[in-house]
């Protein structure tokens, strides 16, 4: 039994429905809301309708995007013979921030994960494939799934049904973060830094 | 330079007010926001502004009620002749919770903090003290603010200013926590346990 009003009541369980917001965090976060001024909370508030209402996914990559197709689909000094598979639209930000990748994206929205009932039709690989086979400009996909098991099951599975396309199918490798001290790195980091080992001798490197 | 359209970037920017959501986080939940249906995203959005409305401070105790004097306040079997003041809403709920305190509180709203320009005025102390004027059947004032700087000023400053009156006035007990490990206590706490030390040889403890 709380002594908080339904109101109050209502708040803190909307915010505690929020990823990594527990109860407690969820109290702080609604008694902060409660002594803000009246219109700083509705600007909040606002925010977040207004954000879900404008957002929708791309009809190319599926993406976030406020118009359609979205500025990265539309931009034309991308390269659009690569396409970066990724997970969620946060890890489109993130290689968009290192400036490095020049490609196009596409958004998984899930992964493939059996074991927990996901299957294909959960993520938004059926449209990748129709997007692969509508535009024969796309020479390579590059997988850039997460390295746990529901990444490498997805990762796989693409893997497997983009092979007979003739598209060159890649992952990112997996290795020795920078910075790292190989005696605390995780026995399967390691594994896989020492399995995806790049030789020296020849002076060449991995291929991109 | 962010690559999300201006309505998430302001919908991150909203959430990274929140106290304890940094960048990463404020990301983490606006696209968790922009996955959900659209009419939770609604009720979201609604419950913040709809308890922020319907908050008000209770004009007696000062605590956020939605009717006005507040639940505790107007409860007729509640001890009106003792007062818990705390720093913040949240308390009055720990205390609630524990069920063994059966008098009125006082929020402070804030704590006296002169090294951060924070003055009475910016507490409820000026209420509090029209209070005890006003109601002479309030006999004893208990001082639960926090165990730190600011809430050692807080009531020190209260313990002065109402020993004139003839109100018996009380502060938390400081000590070990329950279930803790004198090895691993620090020294500040060991230093309160032993200074509010109880006697044991005359079979009595402190006084409520």
């Amino acid at each position: 039994m709380s002594g908080y009003s339904p109101s109050i009541q209502n708040l803190i369980a909307q915010l505690s429905n929020l990823p990594g917001i527990g109860g407690k965090s969820a109290q702080r976060l609604a008694f902060h809301i409660l002594a803000m001024d009246e219109d700083k909370a509705k600007a909040l508030s606002d925010s977040i309708t207004s954000a879900r209402r404008s957002t929708r996914r791309c009809s190319v990559c599926q993406n976030f995007t406020d118009g359609d197709p979205c500025r990265i689909c539309s931009d034309p000094t991308r390269d659009k013979s690569t396409v970066l598979v990724v997970e969620t639209p946060r890890e489109v930000e993130s290689f968009e921030r290192m400036h490095e990748y020049k490609g196009l994206y596409h958004v998984l929205h899930g992964v493939f994960d059996p074991l927990n009932n996901k299957s294909i039709n959960d993520t938004t690989i059926p449209d990748l494939i129709k997007r692969l086979s509508e535009h024969s400009e796309i020479t390579e996909v590059i997988i850039a799934t997460n390295q746990n098991a529901e990444g490498n099951a997805t990762a796989l599975y693409l893997s497997r049904i983009l092979s007979p396309s003739g598209i060159k199918v890649s992952r990112l490798a997996s290795g020795l973060p920078m910075g790292s001290d190989i005696e605390f790195v995780d026995d399967l980091t390691l594994a896989n830094a020492l399995k995806g080992r790049i030789s020296l001798s020849e002076g060449a490197g991995n291929e991109a």
